[in-house]
């Protein structure tokens, strides 16, 4: 199927600098930053511009080869691995901001932009992209737009689809669509726009974004509260939330995970508390102030054993920082770090919480569990070996438990992962068999050939979790 | 083809009192709030609840018989009006509140509720729900997510679409889906949610939505500053916005459309000004002294020859009631009122303004502007008389130059009213052919033969404006 002639073909439209057939480069884009997924393609290409996206993506289309739209590669739900080989589609070179707006309060930009890059620009000018994915440091803006990332900044200001305006999109049979715009209003048709984000490269390629920005909050104020009862955590998100504060932040973790991460970032965690809040606050200074005030209390009313404001900008830094490092600290202590993002209603978070313990006991695995408390988007987060069959089947018991307990408190089995190839045998579970048809639909409809990101989101005829072996 | 089978299939499922074929009521349902187009349904059913609306839903689909869900008929783009017959469905049964969840700030509620009923009931416990569509008064929760409504709030707080977290429809196979949920985060599959938000009833039949709450703001100040030149009103929408400062509301008002507000509401508005703008801030008292403070000062430096706050709460209350009267006070002058909602980008506002006034001129038409200058989003309004054959095609002429002057500076043609039958010739402008028929495979996909409001947001063959004799 992938012809010395296919070669030829995407050599002519790329130019041959930007196709690689080598191994040793096919094996770096087998996978992403989901463990037990890994499988070959057979190039990966770079092209320059949309036209040539266009071009390579007829050419898939006609020839039923694969592709895989891919970022950083940071993607925890198995997105961007090429499982039935053909094409990884990078964008190393459409990676320039293409025009700020500050009359209309836009950015346009292509996507292979560096979120924390593109964030750094429109702050510098006073302005604000919130959301703020943990990998933001190496994520591609267009990764976060198919996955619709969400983040730490989710709770008060939404996720990526709220900043989304306007997109630039390659269909399947190669057609250019613009929709949306500089627009803060615009009901002409079906909303393509909020279709594509997060449809996770199954029906597109995504090669321009529009996205809103507002004002930069004048100031922003971080706050730690201390618990040796999660209950007591959990009660406090609650009841700020219904003393009608919407914190911009309101991270939980629990004490495995406070321990791995002030191991690994040592700015002096308290390790010897059942769970933190990490709670931030931004806006206009006297709010701020008289918001953490109020804050504070709560968390003592709530049996906080300690609350304390970080007393600079640094401090505060650091602590989000040791907060945004949780993966990577977690994965430094065992071979495999298997890591959920299964998502209730925020009033039960200390349910699910709780759940999770139950379910690591049962099956007799670690799992340390942090998260989004806000956003009642939790991390349970597995330590383990995929070398170890016998617990690596343990561990999938486990995660199935946690799903349907998720389901079942009115939750969903993916907050902002996405559901990749890890997660497609659960997703009937959120969305029910006629759901699961409704989208499947959608993506005949757009990708008659299933050429665009074969093997996301929708599973194969059995329900169950596909594990790869590594 | 709408036989007397299925007239007593209708009464066996919803019961004879809630199927109702006089012709009175058929005259009734024959039209919505769009001027030029009416066409008689067969009958005119209100379902008693869901698995009610399933099964007419299955009859239909059965029987090729077109459904029409029709809210409160406040509609402006002809998206309510029976255009090939069959049943007007009515949610007089589905109206109820189900749920208000202040920890989790959500509101659960059927389809029939009227907004500003759900409006009361949330702010009285302290919560806020922001988008206001001029109509909420009488338009009904279900019409607004069908149309993915706006409103004076939008500029600050979005539309219609931010705030649905999760819905149950009813699908044109009759088939019960449930999307989203009490959830900040949700990435399970495609964003079926938004694409039934604004999908004009041409995909399904909404029965139940789950909406995003927010702390309703401390306070709210209203400011009116005046101007004897639209270039200078225009100036002061985009210096606002460059100065990081983003009002709840930021409406404009020409001067015909003033001095009809004024013979309508008499509530001392200045008539002799060439425009208005009509500014609200909301939040934090200290905040919002500040930020009118700043907008003054902005709208003085720009050539404002009067700034004035409303003292009293009421006086405020006075000046958004008149605003949101535009439409019915212009509506008294002639026997015909059509208004469209051309959306440009917010830095274009002053252009689009001078285009209309030059458009009417060339047409020798009368029309009236005003809107949400803050979202770019006009109201150009034509006082005319169907009747009157030959004026009507200078309006249609008319119209047809503002819609490719706002796709040409950028803009949509149509911001928050929705494609319906009367925009569908238009909807290639902004979305181009290939974007058309994106949608319309979206449209095969889910309803195959095409039960669901046909007529609305495809044009058919001929890409023209249809204009129905009244």
């Amino acid at each position: 199927m992938f012809t010395e002639k296919i070669k030829e073909n995407l050599k002519q439209i790329v130019g041959s600098k930007n196709v690689d057939f080598k191994k040793s480069s096919l094996l770096v884009y087998s996978y992403d930053a989901t463990p037990q997924f890994q499988s070959l393609p057979d190039a990966i290409v770079s092209p320059r511009n949309t036209n040539e996206v266009s071009q390579v993506v007829k050419l898939c289309n006609d020839n039923r080869i694969p592709i895989v739209p891919r970022g950083s590669g940071t993607n925890l739900s198995a997105g961007t691995t090429p499982l039935e080989g053909g094409i990884v589609l990078l964008f190393k070179h459409m990676d320039q901001i293409l025009d700020i707006d500050e009359e209309n309060l836009t950015i346009t930009t292509q996507p292979g932009i560096i979120t924390q890059d593109l964030i750094h620009e429109v702050e510098a000018r006073g302005l604000f992209y919130p959301p703020d994915p943990s990998s933001m440091k190496i994520s591609q803006i267009g990764g976060n737009i198919n996955e619709n990332s969400g983040g730490l900044r989710g709770l008060k200001y939404g996720v990526t689809r709220d900043y989304v305006l306007g997109l630039e999109i390659v269909l399947p049979n190669g057609e250019i669509i613009r929709t949306g715009g500089k627009l803060a209003k615009d009901v002409a048709g079906y909303d393509l726009t909020r279709l594509f984000v997060g449809s996770e490269g199954t029906l597109g390629i995504i090669t321009e974004a529009t996205l809103k920005l507002i004002p930069k909050p004048e100031t922003k104020k971080t706050m730690l509260a201390l618990y040796q009862n999660i209950d007591a955590a959990a009660r406090s998100v609650s009841a700020i939330i219904s003393n009608r504060i919407v914190p911009a932040t309101l991270e939980f973790l629990d004490q495995p995970t406070l321990q791995v991460v002030e191991d690994f970032a040592q700015i002096g965690l308290p390790t010897e508390v059942k769970a933190v809040l990490l709670i931030e606050q931004d806006g206009p200074e006297v709010v701020v102030q008289q918001d953490m005030q109020q804050i504070a209390q709560i968390c003592e009313e709530n049996h906080a054993v300690e609350v304390s404001l970080a007393k600079t900008a640094e401090e505060a830094e650091g602590l989000t920082t040791a907060r945004r490092s949780a993966l990577s600290a977690l994965a430094r202590l065992k071979p495999t770090t298997i890591l959920e993002d299964a998502t209730v209603p925020r009033s039960e978070i200390a349910n699910m919480v709780k759940a999770i313990e139950n379910i690591a006991k049962k099956y007799d695995v670690t799992i340390c569990t942090f998260g989004h408390a806000g956003d009642g988007n939790l991390h349970p987060t597995c330590l383990t070996d995929v070398r170890n069959t016998e617990e690596i089947e343990r561990v999938e018991l486990a995660f199935e438990d946690i799903f349907h307990k998720a389901i079942g408190l009115g939750g969903t089995i993916t907050g902002e992962h996405g559901v990749g190839a890890m997660k497609s045998a659960y997703l009937h579970l959120k969305v029910g068999e006629a759901g699961v048809e409704a989208m499947q639909q959608i993506k005949n409809a757009f990708d008659p050939n299933n050429i665009m990101n074969p093997g996301k989101i929708f599973a194969k005829s059995e329900r169950k979790r596909v594990v790869v072996s590594s």
